[in-house]
């Protein structure tokens, strides 16, 4: 049976201990810590074996793939997104409402970001299945000025929360220079990267923000209380890009079950074990730990990594009227509604200095052109994803790993939809 | 001489080589990096023997003064504002531009930030004396929006143009929900949290960023090409305050000069040596090297400090048109004017979800109520600058280390005016 064997797999791999697993009739989710976690920036499941590309060290965010492996199949990008569309409206999801969210999971894998993208899509058909999750609808907005918004999502799926809520930012921002929208009764959004870059693409400067579940321990603390917390700017340049996509976390925990899998240890400043007692054993972070703000612990800056994830807090659960930190669900958890809260700005460029982007392609052209140390090229944010973009350029499609391939075509068993159907192998 | 004498007492205690020492007719600047460095975050000069201050480990933030030393002496809060105004007023400088100027550097010494206030008199003295920061004019909005402006500071003293911005900010902010305003042509503006509690006074959230002179290395860069680049959030909760301002580098340079002066090593994540390489030993990270961004190398997550960083600069010299990165001119130079970019944002907390104080007091009150690891009280932002707020109202002034007396006094001397009076010694 697939499930166990899927499961028996990931049971020779982990030997960590905390791994939970979870088998649902159409899905399989798995949890890797006793509380819970969120796993921005993770790699789960299906990507269990890409040791390959994990181990590149070309990138400047370890989070994005930029090689392949030699059994990896090519599915044109179209045929994700028909299969991913198929799968959500098979759930009940309204058609509009599948097709935005299939459209952040692809730009995900597109980018490299393969723990957001198909590697995801169980856990939405999980959320609208068992009915945590609205399947149609529009979210509201509660308040509105010239240049702010505040919106209820009504428990819309993420991606439909938080294009609604960048449109109106981008609308503001044209108007009145910014648009600044806060939403409560959000769900998971996807990559953060794809509304900023949404922003970006109108000629505009984007920027998002989401909580999400507990799994960051703040400086001191014996318990974990903020999420991974990311935020994202994006820009373009004359001929270029500026994308950040980042966790206020130090390290995914992928990163960090990947250390477990080497029997590795790793860095001080990536987690803390039981009790917040920071730890270089990947098993101890994974068994009841959890992940040390951007800094690692207080000696080495963490408070700083611990007031940005507390900073997003505040724009996104606290501003909107959300769940916030300690408060927001545990990761997989299907016991009460998300109602994450989430940040979406847009700032308009011509309304401050002209020839704005010339001069951040000055500025990207700069950074890439320092002399550098060690022969490894200085990057700017985004060059790893436009990396895995030329990639999936030279495929035309999107390279998955076999087990991905396999969790698709169960799921698409599962739910009366046809598999995707293989371009190419690499 | 007093210059002589405060010299020799710097060569005495810095032996790690790289500092440079500047005499001017009325001021004394120190200078520790080989190509000039940015000393946000930094003791300098007359905090030189605060050893035992330094060594507090009840802060949060590190470069907050919570105790005193026996040979403190107190200053009334008016007195050091009377003092400050008349040496600014006594260079040229309009009354006005005085006040705003010495209500900054008062606010920082009053929250701890000893490094930011009294401390850095004579560098705006130095700067007014040479010609290369005006005395008098009004900075002048370029372009505006209902939610957004763009300013040109004239080169005036950094807290007249940050004044002036914030306040167009917070109207914008009150009238259509946020105010965003970014400055070229502007000069350091002393602590960025004067800002953006600027705006918290008047009900709203805010914010502050600045670029600075390059000091960090970017991830894999052999030279320094960005500023310590600040940012700062603050926000009133119902009985309570959050007030972050932190610089994107790990560390201050101060923290490296400290451990320099103790013969001690530094964390991994703090700081490089010449030629961009990680160093733990504090001589080679003055003599040529520079800050890390926040996390650290690129395996401990600094590329998201670099990517923070690089946030800050496209949102203040890349946007505002002034200088950026590499091109802000070397810490302490007069040889061309500063041209920094700053931004500045209020939010009204009134447009989004209702009660923000109560939820932002909650979550306060959650955070400090985290049961702790070594019984280390769990903190948040402000909470280190708050304890040093009730020590000057404890003893009615604030303490000042005799060499600051010392140095205030020559200053007054040399510039003709009253020197401060000593309310007590602590």
């Amino acid at each position: 049976m697939f499930f166990n064997r899927i499961a028996n797999r990931l049971f020779v791999h982990y030997s960590g201990g905390g791994i939970r697993l979870k088998v649902t009739p159409t899905f399989l989710s798995l949890s890797c810590h006793s509380n819970g976690i969120c796993l921005h920036r993770c790699y789960v499941i299906v990507n269990i074996k890409r040791s390959k590309i994990f181990n590149s060290t070309s990138n400047l965010n370890r989070n994005v793939t930029t090689t392949v492996n030699a059994d990896d199949k090519i599915i044109a990008i179209q045929e994700v997104t028909r299969y991913m569309i198929q799968c959500m409206i098979k759930t009940g999801t309204s058609e509009s409402h599948a097709k935005q969210l299939a459209d952040v999971l692809v730009a995900a894998d597109i980018r490299g970001h393969y723990s957001h993208g198909l590697n995801r899509l169980g856990m939405y058909v999980r959320d609208i299945q068992e009915g945590i999750c609205m399947k149609d609808g529009v979210p509201k907005i509660l308040k509105e000025n010239a240049a702010s918004a505040w919106v209820d999502g009504n428990n819309l799926l993420g991606p439909v929360v938080g294009n609604f809520c960048m449109d109106i930012a981008i609308r503001k921002a044209k108007e009145a220079g910014v648009g600044w929208v806060v939403a409560k009764g959000s769900n998971h959004f996807g990559i953060a990267g794809w509304y900023s870059i949404r922003a970006m693409n109108e000629g505009l400067l984007g920027m998002a923000f989401t909580n999400t579940s507990p799994i960051m321990y703040p400086t001191r603390s014996s318990v974990a209380a903020l999420g991974t917390n990311p935020l994202t700017l994006a820009a373009k340049a004359k001929n270029d890009t500026f994308i950040l996509d980042m966790a206020t976390t130090t390290a995914a925990i992928g990163k960090v079950e990947i250390a477990a899998r080497k029997d590795q240890t790793v860095p001080d400043t990536w987690g803390v074990g039981k009790n917040g007692y920071v730890s270089n054993d990947p098993a101890k972070i994974l068994d009841g730990g959890g992940l040390l703000p951007l800094g690692g612990s207080e000696l080495t800056g963490g408070y700083k990594g611990y007031c940005l994830g507390a900073l997003v807090e505040i724009i996104c659960g606290v501003l909107g009227g959300a769940q916030w930190g300690p408060h927001v669900r545990q990761w997989m958890s299907t016991a009460v509604i998300a109602n994450l809260g989430q940040c979406f700005i847009a700032i308009n460029p011509n309304e401050f200095a002209p020839n704005f982007e010339n001069r951040l392609q000055e500025f990207i052209d700069a950074m890439r052109g320092l002399k550098s140390v060690d022969n490894k090229q200085v990057l700017v944010a985004g060059d790893p994803e436009n990396e895995h973009i030329a990639l999936v350029e030279k495929y035309g499609g999107i390279p998955y790993h076999p087990n991905q391939i396999n969790y698709a075509e169960e799921l698409a068993k599962t739910l009366g939809v046809s598999a995707m159907i293989t371009k190419s192998t690499v």
